[in-house]
């Protein structure tokens, strides 16, 4: 079998590892830098190590920022008194991209998972049951995942928030807007029906 | 509308520089480095570096390399009487992954295409000529893009090499192996009845 030089091969290894990239996608993004122009592997080369390496996550909400408190914890125009709690930087993402959300995040880094010994000290929980306690939040919208994890967590903080007297709703799950019945799964259509409500 | 870092902005832009890559997969691409061992990305963002500076081009065949002449121009088991003609070095890590073909390579960087002005001064065209001027190549196979850059490319390399007695093959088109004749397109089709062999 053909070697490619080793520095090639370490370029598509590193790219293989990242999410959804497989062995041919990373042959072929590791080529097309080593044939595009220097200065776009360069930039590439050094955007990662400087994210890396300026990127922290906000002391307040855990979302990922490069400065503490975060742009969102620290904009006085935004409603401090409703937090959204997701698994993931990407879902904080997700939903600031929406535009409708006016208060603040809180990321858990990850759900509850008694296989993989996730337990409640492994996520950010501690830090916000502490935000909670300090009195000014009057809700916590639960977006974890739909998933068993995600929906354990969100179980999970039902309770823990729910006894020290804040309202804790969770995103509603159903079929996607625009989305035709014949698209959608099983659990979805179960969770659409069960989560109905009057016209 | 919301932005995020902009350390972060500037990994999903050079993400998205990448063929293939668009903005929400860019996005995923940033924050799973954000969120992973930091030794990952570092990995990353040195193999980006040490590939583009340590990998040339081989001063023989044009293929990309880390030593010069590369592995398979300094092979002498492989058959240095037979060049395979390809337009990027993809090319030739498809056929050497094939495992059939023991020949040489001679990467061209491109294909002709007065469009956009590249000649055949802007390839490596001189130097395969003068390959094989040097008189030990007997067969020279055109294994360019079955694109109409590549077939211009693949008849004006047939006729300088032929004017210097040395034989031209093109390699075949036609249906995948694998492949039923429904999912062929027309001009697949064309060309692989054009191209019938005898049973």
């Amino acid at each position: 079998m053909f070697n490619q030089a080793p520095p090639v091969e370490r370029l598509v290894e590193a790219f293989r590892r990242l999410p959804g990239i497989g062995k041919r996608t990373a042959e072929r993004l590791a080529l097309h830098l080593l044939s595009a122009p220097a200065e776009e592997a360069r930039a590439l080369s050094a955007a990662v190590r400087e994210a890396r390496d300026r990127i922290t996550t906000c002391g307040v909400c855990c979302n990922l920022t490069d400065v503490d408190p975060c742009a969102i914890c620290a904009d006085e125009r935004r409603d401090h008194s409703t937090l959204c709690v997701v698994e993931r930087p990407a879902g904080a993402l997700a939903i600031e991209k929406g535009g409708t959300y006016r208060g603040l995040y809180h990321v858990l880094h990850g759900a509850l998972s008694p296989m993989e010994g996730v337990g409640p000290s492994e996520l950010r929980i501690d830090r916000l049951l502490r935000r909670i306690e300090e009195g000014s939040i009057r809700e916590v919208i639960v977006a974890t995942n739909a998933t068993s994890e995600g929906e354990a967590t969100a179980l999970y903080l039902s309770r823990e928030i729910g006894a020290r007297g804040v309202a804790v709703t969770r995103i509603a799950h159903g079929v996607p807007m625009g989305g035709g019945l014949e698209f959608a799964d099983d659990a979805t259509l179960a969770h659409a029906l069960q989560g109905r409500t009057r016209l």
